[in-house]
């Protein structure tokens, strides 16, 4: 049961795809004010459960803190950070009642739950133009699944997506690549993609690819596609002032990009140095930039990361205008009369500022909107731009696309990834309770950078956090600038690495299976293990426990130095461990409280009771996977249905998908 | 068996005070090169554990990450950080053999335990001037035992300090003081101090008092004391350039600042402004300096703590000069050609800067040495400049003293807390892995920041950490200005804090009994779990249970919205829940492995087999106490010996303070 409550004017985001007639009632739940801009406020029983909010920081029960959803490029996620990149408004209560709630409005907005007052869950924003869709259901995943009716179906990607990629900021020439390749191919360890940070291009020009570093770009893709290797480049979301640099004449021409007040083009400084935005929320603008993505597919091309998206900005004209004149001052200033601590908040201060949001403004199709008042919709529409022109510039075949920046509705384009996490075992902890809470608003295709972004990983770190990421349909190895280098073979006993990611590709089959099913029937590919059991009051705090699809339990380590780990189980299951050696140790488990072992080199699961999964022999590619020889791993007698296809053509509903296996 | 090894011309850092003669032989074990600097090298087995480096980050297993030594005033604790507050240059390799490695060498050291090559631990330094002392033992326990002995005897605090204490920074009047204790005693929330942050003084004036917050402080100290509430201020390193200002003039009159190159005196800002830093490494400076806090013990203060004794440096005024100088260029430059990065690294960088640390010296009683090349001993000296002064002041007293900074050898002066921590749920776990670590090194009288010192705290987690901080023998709520204010009594059902809070009080005879003994007898307040149960090999791997004194297991809580949390049992024990209103909870627990539920507001620990221990009524005061009638909580058939004296008489191995009581 769904209504809809609309306030004010809102703007029309289209998150929300399907026509529900607006409920001219008040809520019955909560309490709304409307004030001083707009909040609800609800009373928390002592063992309700908060669900949702996506890409959020800290648990998948979201009560004991505040979270402010407002796009941030902030890549320090200690676990006080309000905002990540994301905006992803839904809520799910789950206790005396079953209630969902998306908030539809694309400014920042606040969810304090249970951070002023335990018991208390207040979501508020400064506007009071917004649309309050409020769902009843009979229990959290039923809340979710009509949720995710409305929304419609999410991005479904080829299947070469599902392989293992690597990926590092700093690549930049072919032999840069071809190294990489070599380094995997070399020792055995599968790899189907390497993607291509932003040192690709010329001087940082989205669409470009710099020419000496890449003399014959076509036949250089052409080549790694040979070796059965997908080069992934990244889209930057400011395009760089450059006169004679087609995409900007084109832009300016075109009247393409946001603009200040006055009407003249805002510039503002990301990699490329100064540029502009293109208007992605006006229609003929987001049309002109997506065609841009042509340049690149038409060199062969079939996958893209949209990144810089919130849009980062790392100073405007008029933030550094303002900053030189302060540090004019300041330099003059007597040493002991100094504000140090004004200085630091000064530079700091330029970054992504509030006054830059405020200052340049988009064109939504005539009407004039100040960015601030939509700024959490701009990476959804940058990588709708994509995914719109992708239908047009190879229709009925799939193009691998995720984004960093996101809201709910860009769920249909593409994926996201979490952004620039750090090398901290607490961050392969927050992967793990990210990935139901992104499935639950939409986002399927999902993974965090294995081994953390910035920072220096360890081996340890990375092989336990890629035995997690074995799961994760996004298995990515990406690293910073001037981080040690994190490549697999660049550590101790590669085999292990070879091992750890071969189970991935054991697992393709079933994996895919379970992705497209959960695409397919706006269902999750990872829950809470409380989704799976909702009777039992234990299961309902476990984190670090997901259920994956129908038939596997995922209990990854994520602790250094620990041989192993606690689980919990709501009835038996089969213990499975893939060994290094290529055999698999499996152990029937009685419900209960158990401590497991697992080696660095070794990948966990537990195949639920009276389930089986399937299991390809080990490959190098997703191509050179064997689909029609598959064993079953579990119980005796059971079955399972698997889908499969050609995975890049679009008829995902024909029944000629599905086909059962009985062990 | 200890060798000392000799290399080079070491300073003297009075750390170990036993003489042990030189061993000239080559140490067999590992491999030293002084080809450029100093290294030494070893292999581990897959399952050797190394033990130690007092107040480090991670975990008790330092297996696994790089650790730097080198005094860092430095907030921010990600798990990345490598270097806090402190220098502890211990490390116990536990395994094939038992075997601890003290490095007695004061400038910045370098420890990779496994982080370059997950088998390979190398610790070095760019000097190679230093003592090695290795130690062979037949357990890790007993080469730490080895150790404390010929480090002397750790610091033994005045009882009142195993109260519980309120601070925060901000805290400016007598009225602002008052509240706070009018806030604990009208909720009868005990408490026995509130410290006294930076505000107290006039514009940050070592050794002076505000006069118009506070016209009488001698008067307002014994009115606080008239009420059981001890003031404890804090002391920073840096005295104050100002004409007029007694302490600086003597200071400058003496020559007691450290001096630049040239001989005059250095001068870096920190909270006052400009400031000299006393040069505690000179005798008479250092006699000088602590003679300084009879100020405030005539006033009838008889607690403090040291802070920013890295010493911290905001900037210098050659830092400043440069950043001036560069801030001057920055602002003229044409805003296309910016270096942005280059503005932030040299904002930041001129906070705690290498070069301002080599840019001063210290008169080493006759020898100048460079800044850098003793930088480690600084908060030591600093401590034990109080110490030295406190036996001169009131010999045969006990006075309060913790520092921020600290080198093994200060453990003789003073404690430590573990410095601006953050409202983490991790910092908690890193509070517990901490604590025996500390032991280990000689820090017996330590704690964390409840709630967190920075960043906004939530009632369960203040909740929690108080439940940790129960056994803590510092326990102190302390958080920063402009964070969320987190006295006890601000959140919802200050019963509940009262509660957990006067659970320490009933422990009080046990804690300062246990602590006294691990004090007395060289040995651990804080175990690991490993210790107390050596022929477990699960046992080696759990960081999240300590042993504390010979009785009890503590099994903290550090998740959120968790309701209990798994413990290993080695052995049958009594798990003991202190409940709400005032009843105790006890059930006998087989051995293995178990799941325990535990409210936010009760407090669990666990009596290990056989054993009992002693419990107050509660009290709100240390002094209120009644440790004539102690029940016993624990196994019948146990005894116990209590330690007890009149906490503040230096007479301690006294036979009569023992007294033993059967269950």
């Amino acid at each position: 049961m769904i209504k809809k409550y609309i306030f004010g004017a809102p703007i029309e985001t289209e998150a929300v795809i399907t026509t529900i007639p607006e409920c001219k009632d008040i809520p019955e739940a909560g309490i709304i004010s409307l004030d001083n801009g707009f909040s609800w406020t609800y009373t928390m029983a002592d063992d309700d459960i908060v669900y949702g909010l996506g890409e959020a920081n800290r648990g998948i029960n979201k009560r004991g803190y505040i979270y402010v959803n407002n796009c941030n490029d902030e890549p320090l996620h200690t676990e006080d950070l309000e905002s990540l990149y994301a905006a992803h408004n839904f809520i799910v209560l789950s206790g005396r009642r079953n209630m969902g709630l998306f908030f539809d409005y694309p400014a920042k907005i606040t969810f304090d739950i249970g951070y002023s007052y335990q018991d208390t869950l207040t979501v508020c924003c400064e506007g009071s133009d917004l649309t309050l869709y409020i769902i009843d259901g009979t229990s959290a995943l039923d809340v979710i699944r009509q949720f995710r009716k409305i929304i419609g179906r999410s991005y479904i990607p080829p299947k070469f997506a599902f392989g293992f990629g690597q990926s590092r900021w700093g690549y930049k020439t072919e032999k840069d690549f071809k190294d990489v390749v070599e380094g995997y191919r070399s020792r055995h360890i599968p790899l189907d993609m390497v993607y291509m940070d932003i040192d690709y291009m010329e001087d940082y020009k989205d669409f470009t690819v710099n020419p000496q570093n890449f003399p014959d770009f076509e036949a250089f893709v052409k080549d790694m596609k040979a070796s059965k290797i997908h080069l992934v480049p990244i889209i930057d979301a400011g395009v760089k002032i450059e006169d004679g640099y087609s995409i900007y004449e084109e832009g300016k021409a075109g009247g393409y990009f946001c603009k200040r007040e006055d009407g003249s083009d805002f510039a503002a400084t990301v990699w490329p140095g100064r540029t502009h935005f293109p208007d992605v929320l006006n229609t003929e603008a987001r049309q002109w930039f997506g065609s841009k993505y042509k340049v690149l597919t038409d060199a062969g091309i079939d996958g893209f990361w949209n990144d810089m998206n919130e849009p980062a900005i790392f100073y405007s004209d008029e933030g550094m205008d303002d900053l030189q004149a302060f540090l004019k001052d300041f330099a003059a200033m007597d040493p002991e009369e100094i504000p140090q601590f004004l200085l630091n908040d000064k530079v700091n201060g330029i970054k992504n500022s509030p006054r830059d949001y405020a200052a340049f403004y988009h064109d939504m199709d005539g009407i004039k909107v100040r960015h601030d008042k939509v700024h959490n919709l701009y990476g959804y529409y940058m990588t709708r731009a994509a995914g719109e022109a992708f239908d047009r510039i190879c229709p009925g075949r799939r193009v691998l696309m995720f984004s960093r920046s996101s809201y709910i509705g860009m769920h249909r384009y593409g994926g996201v990834w979490t952004g620039d996490n750090k090398s901290w075992w607490s961050h392969l902890l927050l992967n793990i309770k990210m990935m139901p809470s992104l499935n639950m608003c939409g986002f399927l295709y999902t993974g965090a950078d294995l081994g953390g972004f910035s920072g220096n990983t360890t081996r340890d770190l990375l092989l336990r956090w890629l035995a997690f990421g074995v799961f994760t349909p996004l298995m990515r190895d990406h690293s910073a600038l001037g981080t040690r280098e994190q490549e697999c073979y660049r550590f101790e006993r590669p085999e292990d690495f070879r091992h750890v990611i071969s189970v991935r590709y054991r697992l393709i089959p079933y994996l895919y299976s379970e992705f497209m099913k959960a695409a397919l029937n706006d269902d999750l590919y990872f829950k809470p293990l409380a989704f799976a059991y909702p009777d039992d009051p234990m299961a309902t705090s476990i984190e670090d426990q997901l259920i994956l699809g129908n038939e596997v339990m995922v209990t990854p380590v994520y602790t250094q130095n620990a041989p192993g780990r606690y689980v919990y189980l709501l009835e038996e299951m089969l213990f499975v461990k893939f060994m290094p050696d290529g055999s698999i140790f499996s152990e029937i488990m009685a419900a209960g409280h158990h401590y497991i072992q697992v080696a660095l080199n070794e990948v966990p699961l537990f195949v639920r009771k009276g389930h089986c999964i399937p299991l390809a022999a080990p490959a190098e590619t997703v191509d050179a996977i064997d689909t029609r020889n598959l064993e079953l791993l579990g119980y005796e007698g059971a079955t399972y249905t698997l889908y499969d296809d050609d995975g890049v053509s679009k008829d995902y509903d024909l029944a000629g998908h599905y086909k059962t296996y009985a062990k």
